[in-house]
Order: C-alpha cells, then sequence, then structure tokens
C-alpha cells in the first residue's frame, strides 16, 4: 500500500488529518482552494509537532513529504486514502466526491470528514459502488485518536475493515458505528448538552465560565477515562447497573430539562455568549490557549498510558507496533558490531519540564531507566523474563548533567554494558540533544532479583551469557570522563571545557 | 470554628464526604439508621486513603476523629457543618432538615447533597431562617473537587459566602449558582448526555461499551480539562466564539436529536443495557473498576497540576494554603537547632509504580528535586529568587537504593548541607519510609547559575550566608556511608548489612 493521502479541504478538521498523517511517515498531498491553506496546515503542523510526540516514549517515524496541489486531479494521484474535509453543505460535498470519484486509483478509500451528514446523503451524488464513507474525526486530530467510521448499507464489504486497520495504523481509534443516522453518536451528545447548555445560559442560571467549571471540575474529569455507563455502573456500587437503573430510571420523567425546545438564536443570545466567553477566556490568545489544551491532553493521555486506559491504550498499542517494526539501531555504522546500541530516541514532552523552564533532574534518571528497560530486553531480560518472575533492581545510580535539554526537543540515549559479572550488571547511558552533544551521563550499577523473594539471585545462563558478550563488544569504547565520578569530585580539563 | 463535620446518610456520597473531611483533619460524627453504614464508610475510606493523599506534593493533615452514632442530636452537637445525603425523597429530607434545624448549633451550616430539588423546596418544610443550603458533590467526593452551592432567594446573606471559604478549605471548588432550578446545572447537562444516550442503546445504534468509548476517547479528553465554551472558542480559531456560533449557530435547528422525548423505561430497555454493562466492565469488580478510576483520576489531575488547570489548580491552591500553615519540621525535637530539616512529606502516588511493582528508580531524584526546593526556599532562593533571574542547576546527583517503596507508602526526607562555598551547594538527601528506615539516599552538587545567560554566578550575600550557616549547623551529623561513593564502589560492612 502506498502511504500517501490526499487532503481535500484544509480547514482546522483538514490540517489535523494532515499533521496526523505525515507525522506518521505518510506522504500528504493537499488540495484546499480556498485562501490561507497553506497558512493554516503550517499553524497546525507547528502544534502537532509540539505536542504529538510526546505522548510516546519512543521517536516516531521519520516524517513524509508535504505538498501543495492547485488541482483535486493532481492530489489524489497515487493516494490509497482521500480525506475530504469541506464545510458542511452537501452540494459542495457532491461535488468533490464526484470528481474525486471519477479520477481516484481503483483501490483508494474515500473518507469524508462530516459531523452531520450520513454515508447514503453522500452517496447520492456519486456512483452507488463508490469507496466512500465517513470517517469523522475531532480536534485536535493529532491528539484525540477518536474517528467514527459510518458506511452506508451498501458499502462493499471490506471498505469498514479496511479503513479500520488503517485508522489504526496512524495511532487512531476508530469506532465502527452500527447503523447511520445523523451526527452519528459523539456529536448527538454533544448536541444535547449544546442546546441546555444555550438555554442555561440564556436564561442566565450561569455564565459559560460557570458551565466550563461545572463540566471540567466534576464529570469531565470521569468522562476523560470511563465515559458514562461504566461511571454509572459505579454508582450503583456491588449491585450493578441494574441497582442503578432501578434507583435512577425514573428521574428520567423528571422535568430537568428544556430539551423539548431549542432557543431562538438571536443577536442578543450571541452577544450574550460571545462576550461571557471574551471575558473567559479573552486574556489568553488562540494560540496560547491551544498550547495549553496540547499540554493538558498531552498530560491526561500520558496519565492514561499508565494504567492502559482509554486513549491511553490507543498510544501504548500504537507505540507497541511502531517498536516491534524496528530493530535497534546502532550508533555508528550497522557493519560496526563494537558499536553502541540506541536505546532511546524521543523527544521530551511538555510534562517533564520545570520552573527553571528545561527539563527536570529526574527525568534523566527516567531515561536511563527507559536506556535499561531497553538493554535488558536486548540480553532477554525484558517483559517476558520479569513475567517470569526474575528481574534486575537499580542498586545506585549516579548522574552528571552537562547540557540543558528543553521540552519538544529530540535526544537519544546510547547503552554501554561496563560490568556483566554474577548477579551485578553496570552501564553506562549517555544522553544526546539533536546535534549529538552529550547532554548527560547516566550510571547504574543492576542487582539481579527473585521478584517472589525480593532478593538478589543469580540471572538465568542466557542473560548471564548475553550481558558478558555485549560488555565484551563494548570493551573497546573508552568511558566518558564521567563514568566512575563521586559527587563533587574535581572534574578533569576535559570535563571543564564542556 | 470547630473543625467537626456531621454525615447524616452515609451512602456513596455521604461516605465521599465523610472521607473528605476526615482526610484533611476534621472530626466526623455519622448518623445513618439504615444497616451497613460504618462497613460503606470503611470502604469508601479506604479508597480515598489510598488515592486522594496522592494528589499532593506534601502530606495531608492528621486524619480526625471517625464516630458513628444512634441518634442524631449526638452526632450534630458541636458541628459547624451538617451535611445530609439522605436518599432523594423530599418528604425523608423535610423530617431530618427539621430534627436537625431543632437541635443544630447557632452558627452551623446545614447542607442537602441533593442533585435535584431546589433550596426554597427543602426550606418549605423547616422554619425559613434555618441555614440550609444545596452543597451538591460528585462521586467521588474524595477526588473531584466539584460542589454546587444553591441558596433559596430567602438565604442569609453570608451563609453562601461562609460555606464557599469552607468548602475551599477542604480542597475542593464551589461553584455559586445563581438561581436555583431543578437539578443546578451540571446534573441538567447530565440529564441531557442520558436521554440522548438510552434512544442511541435503545434503537441498537451503538451498544454501552461503544458510546463510552465515543466519549472517552474523543470529548472527554477535552472536557477534563476546557469544558464546552472555551473548547468551542478554540473551534472558532483566531475570529473567536462570535465565528464559531456564526458557522454552527444554525445547527441547532437540525432534527439532530431525540429530545424531545423519553423513551419507556421497559424491563426490556433495563435487561438492555443491564447486559451490554455486564459484557464492557462484568470482568472487573466494583471494587478493581473503582481503584482503575481512582488511579485514572489521580494520574489526569496530577497532569492538570502541571499547568495549573481546572482541577490541578484546585490541588495547588489547596497544598499552598495547606504548606503556608506549617513550618518545616525538624527531624529531632524542635530544640535541637543542629537537627536536620524534614523537607518532604508525603505519599508515593500510584503514577509513581513501574512493572517491578515498586516505586521507579527515577521519582527518587523526583524527591531529591522536591527536597532541594524545600532547602532553597529554607536559604531565600526560593521562588521569589528564581522570578529575579537567579536559580540552583544540580550538575550531578548519586543515588543509592537501599529499600523498595511502594504506592501509597508515607515518606519523609531529611536534608543535610554538604558544602556551602562560592557558587557549589552540596546536599545529601536521606529518604525514609514509614518506619523510619532509610529507603534511599541522594547526593546532589548544585551551582548557582544566572537564569538570562544560563551560566554559573555567584549568589547573593544572603543566600550565601544561609547556605553556610546551615553548613555549619549539620557538620555535626554523621554521613552516612552513602555519601562520596562512585558506582559500584565496595560496599562498607554496615551497608552490606541494611
Amino acid at each position: 500500500m502506498n502511504r500517501k493521502v490526499a487532503i481535500i479541504g484544509a480547514g482546522v478538521i483538514g490540517a489535523g488529518w494532515a499533521a496526523r498523517f505525515l507525522l506518521n511517515g505518510w506522504d500528504v498531498a493537499v488540495f484546499d482552494p480556498q485562501s490561507g491553506a497553506r497558512q493554516r496546515v503550517d499553524d497546525v503542523l507547528r502544534n502537532a509537532r509540539r505536542a504529538m510526540p510526546a505522548l510516546y516514549d519512543i521517536a516516531l517515524p521519520d516524517e513524509g513529504r508535504l505538498s501543495f496541489h492547485d488541482n483535486l486531479r493532481d492530489a489524489i494521484a497515487d493516494c490509497s486514502w482521500i480525506q475530504e474535509s469541506a464545510p458542511e453543505r452537501l452540494d459542495l460535498k457532491h461535488r468533490i466526491l464526484s470528481a474525486v470519484a471519477q479520477h481516484a486509483p481503483a483501490d483508494a478509500i474515500i473518507a469524508s470528514s462530516t459531523s452531520g451528514f450520513r454515508p447514503s446523503e453522500l452517496l447520492t451524488g456519486v456512483a452507488s459502488d463508490t469507496p466512500v464513507l465517513v470517517a469523522h474525526p475531532f480536534n485536535p486530530v493529532y491528539l484525540l485518536p477518536l474517528v467514527e467510521l459510518v458506511a452506508a448499507p451498501q458499502c462493499p464489504g471490506n471498505l469498514v475493515e479496511r479503513a479500520s486497520t488503517l485508522i489504526s495504523s496512524i495511532g487512531m481509534r476508530p469506532l465502527v458505528v452500527r447503523q447511520e443516522i445523523d451526527a452519528h453518536i459523539a456529536d448527538r451528545l454533544l448536541e444535547a448538552v449544546w442546546r441546555e447548555s444555550l438555554w442555561l445560559i440564556k436564561d442566565g442560571i450561569c455564565t459559560t465560565t460557570e458551565l466550563d467549571d461545572a463540566i471540567r471540575y466534576g464529570f469531565g474529569l470521569r468522562w476523560a477515562q470511563m465515559g458514562l455507563f461504566e461511571t454509572y455502573r459505579l454508582a450503583g456500587g456491588d449491585a450493578g447497573m441494574r441497582h442503578f437503573l432501578a434507583q435512577f430510571g425514573p428521574a428520567l420523567q423528571w422535568p430537568w430539562t428544556r430539551l423539548t425546545d431549542v432557543p431562538e438564536f438571536s443577536e442578543e443570545l450571541v452577544d450574550l455568549i460571545a462576550g461571557q466567553s471574551d471575558e473567559q477566556s479573552g486574556h489568553m490568545s488562540i494560540d496560547e490557549l491551544e498550547h495549553l489544551r496540547d499540554d493538558n491532553l498531552v498530560g491526561i493521555i500520558r496519565a492514561l498510558r499508565h494504567t492502559g486506559t482509554g486513549a491511553g491504550s490507543s498510544v501504548l498499542d500504537h507505540e507497541h507496533t511502531l517498536a516491534a517494526d524496528r530493530t535497534p539501531r546502532r550508533a555508528a555504522s550497522a557493519g560496526d558490531s563494537s558499536a553502541l546500541p540506541v536505546t532511546v530516541e524521543r523527544v521530551v514532552p511538555p510534562t517533564w519540564t520545570d520552573y527553571n523552564g528545561h527539563m527536570n533532574e529526574a527525568w534523566y534518571l527516567a531515561l536511563g531507566s527507559q536506556a535499561t528497560d531497553q538493554l535488558l530486553a536486548l540480553i532477554g531480560a525484558g517483559a517476558d523474563y520479569v513475567e517470569s518472575g526474575k528481574s534486575y533492581f537499580t542498586v545506585e545510580s549516579h548522574v552528571c548533567h552537562l547540557r540543558e535539554l528543553h521540552a519538544g526537543e529530540h535526544l537519544s540515549v546510547t547503552t554501554q554494558v561496563v560490568r556483566a559479572e554474577g548477579r551485578k550488571l553496570q552501564m553506562l547511558h549517555t544522553v544526546r540533544n539533536a546535534s549529538g552533544q552529550a547532554a548527560a551521563t547516566v550510571e547504574s550499577l543492576m542487582l539481579h532479583v527473585d521478584l517472589d523473594t525480593r532478593r538478589s539471585s543469580e540471572p538465568d545462563d542466557e542473560v548471564a551469557a548475553a550481558s558478558r558478550a555485549l560488555m565484551e563488544q563494548h570493551a573497546g569504547h573508552p568511558l566518558p570522563d564521567e563514568a566512575g565520578r563521586y559527587v563533587g569530585a574535581p572534574r578533569t580539563a576535559r570535563q571543564r571545557s564542556h
């Protein structure tokens, strides 16, 4: 499959798709006859480069090629995915989709970002066997994993399946909607909240700030991880969902909402909402708000990584797939078997910085810990070994800080096995910035441990042999001057010149 | 003010209130004539002790006293806050509130957890000058900060203000509702989503799992931090909220919801939902689900701490208030000026653990970093000093691991100034578990830095003098054997006996 996508319409959603594909190594061809498309893509791409790699503990693939085209036909040539994100006007979408259908490669999937139209409605404008479906993402597309996939009843059998596979491969979460309806699933919920919210503002019950606070200090925190039904299952306690329904079902009959009516969308209401919104958020530019949103999303999704929940599991699955495709790189040319393995390649997440504006010292040891895990995997002491009840624990570590690192910086770590002797395994990690300059060294002594007794024990023979072999391979490497230091030891001339 | 609260009705909400107050140092008196109240409070308290302290980077106050009472009058004696969380039946609430009003201390605030009734409705059963208001929290009360405060129009002037102050003092976020309506604010939004969700399930558009996924992989992640209006402001781009409204306002007229109707709450619908919920979550016990939820909430709220957003700002504000009330403790008796300062007291958050089931090595350096910050504050090089463009950067650190630490464990750190000489500041932190056993040492060398040039510079005279004074005070303390080690250095007899 050709990893090339066409982006038709580059508003905030189209540009978000472009960023998501590009940062996953796809070539991206953009067609948007409206002015400013290049600028919009650049803006979104800048945000995406800042935030998306920070979700992962490994580096993303090299970016694909980005191109802009003056006509649709050029843009969609050789593409295996064509994503339409034009304004929500059915006549316009029909025009675009019929032109796309005419010139698209035979096996290309044609997807629409529409939030409101059903796929059957899209198909009324094109040949009925056109491989069109709805792939509805959420802003920011480069961070939120959800994509609602909706097919028309007459859709060819494997189209949804092919689309799901592809959407998963760029780290997103396909949600196949069983039956097409207006607005799919998520936007129906959003629409319900939106209507109720407009009434609350119009009736003066609360301001936009207060309404947002009612969400983000309360149930919004629950919904980021569990959603509605699983949360309510918990409210039912050990008696479960049935108990919850028995207890709260009747509440449905109460006149608790204004849902039966829609407020008139008058100038006055627009003024009220826009004015309150200015008061709430007007002290920050959209750019600043976007950065804040993205840093928060990265932090939340990274928190969910830790338990493998929801959006965190999407990132873990994706990272696992990406890592499986790679063999550990060596620092020097592949032919040189004595070259040190590159045990970490990643960027610095914004959540790793502190009040001094740089990566906090603790994360150097986190890098060392990641590098150690990778090295342990190389000697056969990875996840399976831990599962079998054996592991290595760190006994002591020494970190030397040589250069500051900042959020978004690319870094790599090489690891040298210094000592592999019985229960002891000692290694020296060197952290380098994107220019290859040493930013820190982390020297660690590990002890082999029985996870049942939590006491030291002999490693398996294979593990011992593999670690000795690595030590011998690395023996020719000069150790950096930082090796073997005690805190406050006099610095050598070379160290002073750093 | 007497820091004693009465909890009337100890279901999941009442027990949550009990935990929130107790862990903030309040005495808690529970009255609940229904069987199993003690067990329910114990269960919730166990979860709260596990999760709530993990939000903070300092220890919470010592727990208050928990007592259970057979009659209401005993429970409310000497209380300054009385929280009613009985089942949602107006006649029952009237009976309770009128008994409470009769016996409550004169200056006590009486609050109801009701999610549906307006305060005026509550007041119809009691004297009109009774200090009753609605304080509606969200489950789990010990983690979610939101409390909707709603007063009746005839409410005494300063009641809401007093209630707000008190609610803030236990780390919660009061949201004063301007005008009483059925279900206040948040539950109106929840009710809207609930109705729409029931239709989606009933019509077979999606299952409960799919609906939850539509939330948690998408807009749920946005709502944990920003809510509805601020999120949409971003969708409007630089043109702001007015542009968003112009673009999406008309969508309100579309028939996108089934909101005008309520599905019949038949046995069939209950079976469908309960069955799907079992399939979705039945592989986990409620206990396991609660732990997962709490660990995720802790992770999400800790992520929001980093940017000071929403629920993260509640924790930061609360922590700041708690810390301001304390003077740094010393390890030995207060009279001994040479005793080492206790620079960290806290628990291990679940987010700090790794696949080996213990606190990951990187967090020892994070503890060292927190201890260093506290020590720097003691010598006058805290936040204000950084603001003035000067700071200390860590040059190198040595961590010795002596004992494992696990999620939820209480720990403390003492800090000894080893060297204070020109630009150099060297300290040795000892991390201890709750039994006082050394779990690790962190030795760090800091260099004074000019934050503009990012190069080393001389500290201010006051800072230099204060650090020298501390060094001299600490000079009598024997250094632990772990001081001055290089990685892999032979261990002394004392170290081997650890």
